[in-house]
C-alpha cells in the first residue's frame, strides 16, 4: 500500500474542497449575511489541513494500484463530508456535528436527504454551499465509474469497456484522466443548459442553479421548504424531468448523444428497461391515483411522471407529499427506490444494468434445468457477461439487502416504525432521499434519533461507493501487502 | 414428456388423498358432528378423481425423468390443494372455494396461514383433515427434496450427497424410495414421540396430535383460537420449541442422531449458523421486551424463545401477540421469515444453507477484487461448493426478493398498507404462516380481498416448491421434446 500516495491524494481532494467553499464566502460578502466567519474559518482550516496532508504525502512515487484508488475514494468521501460540515457547525444552522455531517455526507453522496426543516431561513451562502455539495459528488461519481468501478466488474458497459485499463498500470492514468475530461465537459454542458431553461422557465438566477445542482447530479437538495412542489409549474417540473432523466443514464453515452447520435442510446438495454421501467411506474402510479385517491387524470399525470422520475433517478425531487398517496403507489415509490439509474449515471441504487444481468441470469437458470449438460453464455445485448461480472453483480444484490436487513433492524432498535425504517434505509443506502412515514418528503431526518444518523450517514456513503470498496477497506486483508 | 406417466401418478396422489380423509369421515361419525356427508362425498369424488387419472395413464412405462418429477411435483400440490379443500366447501365451513382453497394450500405447504376465525367451533373431523394436511405435506416435502431438489443444485448437502441421482435412470428410482423410507421413519418416529410428550404435558390426545402435525410439518395449524397461547404452559411450549428446532433441521442429519451418533449435526455448518441464528435473535428480543415493553426477564425470555423458533422454523405457531411488540423484535420476526429452516428439513424461506453459500461468495468477491488473478474455490466444511450451485443460490435469492416485491405491489394494489402486505407475502412465500398487521398471529387471512388470497395461495405454492420448479412448469420450453 502506497500511504504516502494516498496521503497525497487527500490533501489534494481537501484542497479543491477549501477552494469550492470560496464562492459561499463571497455570496456571504454580498448578501451580507453573517455568515462569512463561518465561511473564512472553514476555508482555512480545510486548506491547511489538505497543505499539511499534501506535504506529508510529498515525493510519493510509484504508480497508483487499484488499492489505493479505492482507499482515496472511501477516505476521500469521509473526509470530504467531515470538512463540509464545518459552514453548518460553525454558522450555527446545524450545531449539533452528526447533524452536520449527516447532511454533508447526503450532498457529496447525492442523496439528498436533509436535516434542515427550514430551508427557506437559510442563508444564500450556506443554500449554494450545501447544494454545490451535490454537484461536486456528482464530479466525484464519474471519476469513481470512470477509474475504479470497472475493476468492481460490476457491468462491462460501452465506451467505458474500451476504456477499462489493460493489465499495465502506466497505461491506465491517461486513459482515465482522457475519460474523465470527457465526460466532466458533458457534465458541465447539461449544467449550463439546465440552469438557462429554468431561469427561462421562470425561476431566479438562485434557485436555477441550485435546482440544477441538484438534478444533474441526482441529488434532491431544493432552496424551497416544500421541494419544487412550492413552484406549482407544469414547465419547470418537465424540465426538472427531462434532466433527470437524463442524469441518469450512463453518461458515456450522452457523448455520443451530444455529437447528434442518438443511436447508442436508444439501443441501449439498460437504457430501454429503464425508460420501461420509469413508464409502467408513470402508468401503475396515475392509474392508482385517479382510482383510490379521486385525483384528476391530468393532475395524477403529472405527479406522478415527476414523482416516479425523481425516485427512479435517485434524485429525490418532490412535487407532491406521495407519503400521502395510497398504498400501491407508495409501494410503487418504495420499490423503485431499489431500482436506481443506470451504471455509469449519477444515479444511486442498484442500477438497471444489474436488474438485466441477474434477469438473464434466471432465464439461464432454467435453461440449465431444462438442458444440464447446455454450456449457455450469458447475453447482453452483443456482449457475453462473464461469469465473473454475474457472480459480483449477483453477490451485490445480496449484500445489498443483507445491509438493508440489518440497517433497518438498528433503525427499529430505537424505536422507528417498519416503514419508516425500511424506506430511511432505502432512501439513504440508495441515494435517493427522502422516504416514507416519519422520513416523507414534506418532512425529513431531523426528528430521528442521532445513532440512526449515524448509520445511515453511512448508508449514504456505502451505496455511493458500491459496497464493495467499503468492504474492501474494511477487509484486514487489504492492508497487507 | 411421458404425459401417461404423470396421469398414473396424479391419479396416485389423489387416490391416497382420497384415503386419507376416511379418519376424519369415521371420526364425523363418532362425535356425530353431522359433517360425515361432506367427507363421504369428498371421498367419493376424489377417488373417482384418482382412480380415472390412473386408468388413463394406465400401461405408462418408460423412466421416470426430471422434467416428469417436477410436473407430478407441481400439479400434485395444486391437485391436493384442490380435492382436499372438498371437506371445508362442502360441510359449509369455508363456502367459499377461494377460502377453501387458501386454507388447503396452507394446509399441504405446511404453512399454517388461516382464513379460520372460529377454530374452537371447527368439528373435530374437519379440525383432524385440516392438521393432517399439514401432516402429509411434510411427507410430500421429504420425497421432493430426496427426488428432486438435488437436481436444482441447491444444496448438495451430507448424506443427501451420496444419494444425488447419477447419470443413468434406472438407479435413481430404488435409492430415491430407499432414501424417502428411511426419512419417513424418522418423521413417524418423531411425530409419535410429540404426541406422547404433549399428552404427558397436558393436553389431550386429540389436541396432542393436532399439535404435533402442525410442529413436525412446522406447519402451525392449532386447535385453539389463541394458537398455543391457550395453553399457557412453559411445560408445552418447551415441548414445541425443542421439535420445532429439530423439525427445522435436515432430516438426514437426524438419521445418524437417532442413531445415537451426534457428532454429525453438531458439526453440521449450517446447524450451527441456524441455532447460532436463533439465540441472537431470542437474545434481542428478550432485551427489547423487556428494554421497550416492560416484560420480566423470565416472561421475555419465555415468549421471545417460542415466537423466535416458531418463526425461524417457518412453523407460525403462537404463544404471545407478536404483533404488538416493540419495534425492533417485530422487525426480528419479519426478518427470521426470510431466514427459514435448514435445507433437507421440513422448514420454508430461504434457506440457512443458501445464507451459508452467499456469505461465502461475498469474503470470495472481496479476496478476488484484492488478488484479481486468484481462483478461489468456495468451501463449507471440507465440501466445495460448485460454481453451478452458487449461481443457483444466488439466482434463487434474486428471484426470491422479485417475488416479493411484484406479490407485494399486487396486494397493496387492493388497498393494503405496506406492513401487512410486506409480512403476507413473506408469511406465505416463506410458508411461516402469520404475518404483522393486518395478517398479525391474533387475527388472520380472512378480511384479505379474494384476490390477494389466490396471490398468496400461489406464493405458498411457489416458495414450498423452491420456485424452480414453478418457473420449469410455467416455461414454454419445459413442455417442448
Amino acid at each position: 500500500m502506497n500511504t504516502k500516495l494516498i496521503l497525497k491524494a487527500m490533501g489534494l481532494v481537501l484542497l479543491c474542497e477549501g477552494v469550492s467553499m470560496v464562492p459561499s464566502l463571497l455570496m456571504a460578502f454580498y448578501y451580507d449575511s453573517g455568515d462569512w466567519e463561518a465561511f473564512l474559518i472553514s476555508i482555512i482550516i480545510t486548506l491547511f489541513s489538505g497543505a499539511s496532508l499534501y506535504l506529508m504525502g510529498s515525493g510519493a512515487g510509484g504508480g497508483v494500484g487499484y488499492r489505493e484508488g479505492f482507499a482515496v475514494a472511501a477516505f476521500g468521501w469521509v473526509l470530504l463530508a467531515g470538512f463540509g460540515s464545518l459552514p453548518y457547525i460553525l454558522s450555527g444552522v446545524l450545531p449539533n456535528p452528526v447533524d452536520a455531517y449527516f447532511e454533508t455526507m447526503s450532498g457529496f453522496t447525492t442523496t439528498g436527504a436533509s436535516v434542515i426543516s427550514e430551508i427557506e431561513t437559510l442563508s444564500k451562502a450556506i443554500l449554494f454551499w450545501r447544494s454545490l455539495t451535490h454537484w461536486l459528488g456528482g464530479m466525484g461519481i464519474i471519476v469513481l465509474t470512470v477509474a475504479l468501478i470497472p475493476s468492481l466488474k460490476i457491468a462491462g458497459l460501452q465506451m467505458f469497456k474500451a476504456e477499462v485499463p489493460g493489465p499495465t498500470k502506466s497505461k491506465v492514468l491517461p486513459r482515465i484522466a482522457q475519460t474523465s475530461r470527457e465526460l466532466y465537459k458533458i457534465y458541465l454542458v447539461i449544467t449550463v443548459l439546465e440552469i438557462f431553461l429554468l431561469k427561462l422557465a421562470g425561476m431566479d438566477w438562485f434557485d436555477s442553479v441550485i435546482h440544477t445542482f441538484g438534478t444533474v447530479a441526482t441529488g434532491g437538495f431544493s432552496s424551497k421548504n416544500t421541494s419544487i412542489a412550492a413552484y406549482d409549474s407544469v414547465l419547470i417540473e418537465l424540465i426538472i424531468v427531462v434532466f433527470m432523466i437524463i442524469c441518469g443514464i450512463n453518461f458515456a453515452l450522452h457523448y455520443y448523444s451530444l455529437r447528434g447520435n442518438l443511436k447508442p442510446t436508444l439501443k441501449d438495454p439498460e437504457v430501454r428497461l429503464y425508460l420501461g421501467i420509469i413508464l409502467v411506474s408513470v402508468c401503475l402510479v396515475t392509474f392508482d391515483l385517479v382510482n383510490s385517491a379521486d385525483y384528476s387524470t391530468g393532475k395524477a399525470a403529472r405527479d406522478s411522471l415527476f414523482q416516479v422520475t425523481s425516485i427512479m433517478t435517485t434524485t429525490g425531487y418532490a412535487s407532491a407529499d406521495f407519503d400521502q398517496w395510497p398504498s400501491m403507489s407508495k409501494t410503487v415509490i418504495l420499490l423503485l427506490m431499489f431500482v436506481g439509474g443506470c451504471a455509469g449515471s449519477t444515479g444511486g441504487g442498484i442500477k438497471v444494468s444489474r436488474y438485466l444481468i441477474m434477469f438473464k441470469s434466471i432465464s439461464r437458470q432454467i435453461m440449465k434445468l431444462i438442458h444440464p449438460q447446455a454450456v449457455i453464455p450469458l447475453r447482453m445485448g452483443k456482449d457475453v457477461i462473464s461469469q465473473e461480472v454475474l457472480d459480483n453483480v449477483q453477490t451485490f444484490f445480496f449484500l445489498y439487502m443483507l445491509i438493508l436487513g440489518s440497517s433497518v433492524l438498528f433503525l427499529s432498535s430505537m424505536g422507528l416504525d417498519l416503514v419508516s425504517s425500511i424506506s430511511a434505509v432505502a432512501a439513504t443506502l440508495g441515494n435517493v432521499g427522502p422516504g416514507l412515514n416519519l422520513v416523507g418528503p414534506m418532512t425529513n431526518y431531523f426528528a430521528l434519533p442521532t445513532a440512526s444518523k449515524v448509520v445511515l450517514s453511512f448508508c449514504m456513503l456505502i451505496g455511493r461507493l458500491e459496497i464493495y470498496s467499503i468492504l474492501l477497506i474494511l477487509s484486514f486483508r487489504f492492508w497487507r501487502n
